[in-house]
């Protein structure tokens, strides 16, 4: 219940438009019902950085379009995540040229980003196989209206290549770390920033690691202190976490 | 924010006692203060069947005495569980003649159990060492007000021990079977009973009994249906969610 | 040996038209014999609540075609579990009208449910992705005669969804919480209610959820005292135990 | 290096037949060549109870045939365990009558077994789905002429099933165990006869039992003494172990 | 119910001197309770070759003491294992010269050794710290009355050692072999012998050991057929298994 | 090296007052050594928000002092954590009044927190066990000049704890929330807030708790996007973490 | 940037050949570009011994041919890994007669190997199933130059098969050993040659081999010293560092 | 049998100074007697390098003392590993000013090293918990003679410290890298050099350390080629394996 349509109630109480016991009838089913309105959606309307997004993995085509055009319908805008191509087709398919597939990330985005002028995160992969997850970290961050800087195929075998981009590191608002196979990227990347790091275990790999845990263990347990770690292969999640701080840094020289 | 007290909010504005905007500030702290008195509270209220417990493990005996206090204050009644002898002592000498210690269940009640006249759940456990878990159970549904029979030292390496027991099994309430080791004994009743039977997996033996997750996964993959399952060694749980199902069940010949 | 045939027999000792020998012998094979029509019989009787129950994972369409005209010709009635849709449409083609397939629950019902008045049952669960297994719980208690109340989509993430339904879940006799990934759900439930909580953990996610680990580590660690946990994905077994509770339920008002 | 060859050598040696140097050359490799002839063949002799058996599972339909061809050639008969269906096709068509093909058991077995009166081994399987495993185990004991009598379908949740059998059991001169999911069989019939048990897990099941591991660990967490367990799904392994086992077993009352 | 008492009730049956009724009450409640006489006892006296055992762990001294002393009354013989210095001296003075500690196995027994001329078993150690679990096994099958020949410290990573002893691991009736760390001899004896093999992981190592995980593992995945696997430590349960099948095994020759 | 001495050596090379070999020798080091003073210096040099902490755990009291000596006379602060109570002593005696020990988080403090408008960090909690882990992010981020407040003891079992503090959840520059057993907190602070959430699973609990490893899968797998997760009982990596964002978020109005 | 071109860089500037600004510019790039040419590349070019290696795994065949084109344009030789059938195809078209696929190793060589006289690799597998990964590991030696020794089909559970080589174990410069199932083979090699041991574990195996998790750890756990180990069917890795071991070893009689 | 004995047994067969019967006699018994003498004994000659090692781990002090005895007063000299204080104290007061105590690296050496000129060996370690390990290595490669270079606390979340010593670990003949937590510092060393790496977890950490998991698991999925890893914590096998190396290994120029 919104505090204008309350204000009225309480108004119409006051005129004897409506009767006191209508109004605590009204009011009564707050307790629960209004979480929605006053609080929740109240939430939701300050999250719309990030209007609602679709997990396509485990739903039909059918099923993609018709949640896709209800968002599309509400917020002019929609994030389809881990789309295998017949449903990326559909969705392009339905919403034409609005919509934008990203093949390596599996995201189908449509409509255009509202670009802010905001702090810029930074995207590590230490492999190519490892590219999928750092790019669906990235177009989760192009949508949020974040400034991506891809730095791909930095892993800590050849140290030079990580080292090469210090200074970008350190002026970073954060940065998002993709790994697989043994994850020390993290902790190299860590130990050289001062901002926030989101590592991203990959489920690249075979062996000893597991499906990625072999990573993900690595990640957590990190020696470089500000590094946080999210789910195996959960690309969007670190985009979104690693966005969430970009969207409310202030800009400042390097560190 | 109850019923009465709104009900009075109201009239107070359409008298003009309270202006519209007071009234409108009352209220927009409901969503969620008005959750505790309206609804959680309430439902303690309800749940007083089991009024607050204490896990003595992790705290002082100094902790343990000051928290009992205040909950026999408010209730008149208490249950420590997992008292070591001299969380146990400490205990006793506080409340003196009103606290009963169950060494074996490493409990210590203050107040009288309010019997009722309720299903009756039986306690059974696989070996001696068993026991403490067996006996945290018991004392839980005792403290319920359950009428609890025990059926103790009847593993399936031994099968005609349970089977002694099957009227009694087909006629509880609810069955709560503790075993460690290779926690089969739920399978057996599970399939001797058509009752609610919840399974206690302990930390019990060594070896490849890894801490009690042999126990825990043998008696998730129960091929028994109506068998339940609740955490290593966790008796308080497996006698509270028994006293719960029997607290509500209707009196009924043997099935 | 039923009580009618041995009493016969006993008859017919004293008659003098059987001989105390072949008395002996009749008898003599009891032990072991007689646990089936004596007891275990006796107890499948009691039981016919839920008649036998397919698992069709594993099996040939001949062999659930046959094993299900062989449990309707005995019952009646028939409850297929896990039909994969060949296995579906070679039952429903056996049976005609008299089979309903539930192809969100994978499941094939021949026969009405004796619908009894009795408590009801709501099944919970977090994610869409979850529904399968919500399902094929509800569908099992509806085959049992159990009223079930679907609460679908309520995960954790949006505390509010679950939040609306607090009168629903305290006045329920038992529920069943469906939910993967973090598995919280069941937490938050068994914090709410007085009731039986039943958790079923599902496979859904990927990673570190460990095809449905995380969620049953988490379901079986829950704070709130009552929830008892089933194996990952056994939306039946949930079903079944929910059933058993509410079967023998005291109707009540909430709690 | 037979006897009979060396002490030839050493009698050349002391006619002057052969030098010493000659010897000693010819006596220089012995060590470790000789450990072939002497003890490892000998030994692979005795141990033709069981000529050599293929595990077709990895092998090409041709690698299965030539090497079956070369086993038969040798010995005239031959035991192919884990055979798909293209591969026992393959083998029955190469062999002829003297082929037969066990679907269940997915075994090819050619040349008749030499039956010997020896102890009969039990092979108890708990459900329908551990029949291939129970049938390999039956099928390899078979093979080595072992009088094989099987309990199928006798789980746990039914109890009375496996005491039915009770005095077979107790006469076995050993008893193979096949159950998946809990596995709780194992110590069932451990407890019941004093004969010698070995246990197979199963990978039958779904969720927590993670492909055999938690049958696996319930059957080593055993409380029945003279429980041995083998690998998940080796029903060659426990069939050879219990095979061995009664070839040199007296034969006697029941115990 | 024993024939005897059956025989005489019919008996009173036909003579009238017992009602029908008051038989049928007799008879109704054998299917359990003749459970234990008829069967189970009797089983029980078969087994005797290996009366009640103590497992010390987790006892109080004076529970030691107790359980022994209701044992020797009834047996003449008792088998305590995992006594601690302090259960082994007060056994040792409660049973003063009847009793022998054996400090290295960690066991008491009470009582001569009823040695019968059976088959001989082999008990085979890798390292030194295996030492216990293997003495346990050795004392175990001495207490059988079974012949027992220690082969120590033959680690395959010295692979002469255990090759010393071919010809009686060739004529054994049984061997157990006890190995921690990668448990690599199990394979390496079962490879040598045609005789059935117990093996036995340690929690002997450490780091990747897992606490007798690795061993556990390997020995399990033994590509040498004829091996089972009894719980990690687990002496007591290797001993009795390999006396079960020494008891029963016919003398020969070497194989 | 930074660039106004490189053209320096280079200007003075033009002119003759540093020989070739010289600057050649001085430049030779730059490749590692300069990463050192133009990079990883500087980088600490801004990382001096947190100047050296100590990781008590592991050392020696005398160890522990003597470290603390040298911080403290290099940067005139100090931050010791997992202080047990002896090595905090040492520390207090060592520094006198400007020593603050904090017994429940572990820690002890030198020096006054250089406190700074900056955003506010939430720690909440979810039972009293967790408290020494909550704490230690606490003092971190106030050792950072990070204005904290603390939420304890509002774990999901009574989910109105938490839902009072919505307006706070939403304002905070960062939340870091702290829970063992089920860790389903972190999901419902990070459904209820837009700002990052940073979880600490802790090695609180038993059982199937596993040291902290149900919390941690929990929270991996949390549905609620935002959530990055940190070591088990890693307060100060996840204090750390909060404060490296709270020191550069610009102030705002909720969301 | 290597010393000589340094020092003609300090010459200009001193000659004035070169401004101080340009001089600057070039050195400005030095902290971490230098790092490529002064350190990595020149490593690269020592490790020319093996020049860059594709791990086809997860590349389309237009990947593979079009990296390998680029490596073979730069350094004429080529080692492509885990190629399937059709990536082989595409490489062997590509390459035409210069190129050799074995299908066995799954591996394409373009170019000749430039055999060096060095030390000899053994290369030890246990079973006909490890020859996939004992080839990868062959194939990577002949590649860089290393005359590779094969010893296949030598598994633990025929103890002779391995004994035979006891002379070439102790001669070689390293030791591959590929083994799946329970890993024995490693420290049994490991226990008769004096020379570097690197084990293999492979997945091949079921049931509680878990994908190779058994061999990995019973070769970790080895008592015999001297062995190491890499992760689980990674035969490269293995070969490549026996070659490495190999190049730099001096010639010498066994031991 | 060593040739000089077999020779002069056969000259004596020769000269008829001993029966072919006791001639054969005599060699009968080599198949597997011989092969302690004849290879294995001959093995352990050349493995003098480093005499028989002690891990007091487990032992007494007296055992520690009596087979150290028997050690060095065959070889001279000694090595033990993993002593305790109090086991230190007894053997440095067995052997006097010949034995020395490195208490950091929890070992005692009796004798002299006899340094020979080989190549030299990198120990590094990532953090100061990881100092046992790391000596322990250390002192096993002093005590085989060949020269160590320790490079401690270069963990990478300070890259540079270990940069600062690329060129020795170009040079190094072998690299210990002992690390725990993460564990990535042995990919940062396997990418920097193209010499053998031998990586060695340790236990150091807590939480998701897994008491070394996360760092074996990293060192296994090293993306670096020529790494290969031991057990965790065993600092003594990678000093072993990496001393093996390096006496073979010819001296040249970095690389």
């Amino acid at each position: 219940m919104d505090p204008a349509r309350l204000r009225k109630l309480l108004t119409d109480v006051r005129r004897g438009r409506v009767t006191t016991r209508a109004a605590l009838e009204a009011i009564a089913h707050l307790p629960f019902q209004s979480i929605g309105p006053a609080t929740v959606d109240h939430h939701r309307g300050i999250r719309q950085a990030l209007p609602e997004v679709i997990l396509c993995q485990g739903k039909t085509k059918a099923q993609c379009v018709t949640i896709a055009r209800a968002i599309v319908g509400k917020s002019g805008r929609l994030l389809a995540t881990r789309a295998s191509a017949e449903q990326a087709l559909a969705l392009t398919e339905a919403f034409g040229r609005d919509a934008t597939w990203n093949e390596a990330a599996r995201t189908v985005v449509v409509g255009k980003s509202r670009r802010r002028i905001t702090g810029r995160v930074l995207v590590v992969s230490a492999g190519t196989s490892d590219l999928p997850v750092a790019e669906e970290a990235a177009v989760t961050l192009e949508f949020m209206g974040v400034p991506v800087k891809r730095v791909y195929d930095a892993g800590v075998a050849g140290i030079h290549r990580i080292l090469r981009h210090v200074p970008a590191l350190r002026r970073a608002s954060a940065i998002v770390v993709v790994a697989g196979m043994e994850g020390a990227l993290a902790s190299v990347v860590g130990g050289i920033t001062g901002r926030p790091v989101i590592a991203v275990p990959t489920s690249v790999g075979y062996g000893a690691s597991f499906g990625g845990l072999a990573a993900l263990l690595a990640m957590l347990n990190s020696c470089a202190a500000g590094v946080t770690v999210v789910n195996i292969d959960n690309g969007f999640g670190a985009g979104y976490a690693a966005g969430v701080i970009a969207l409310r840094s202030r800009r400042g020289s390097g560190s």
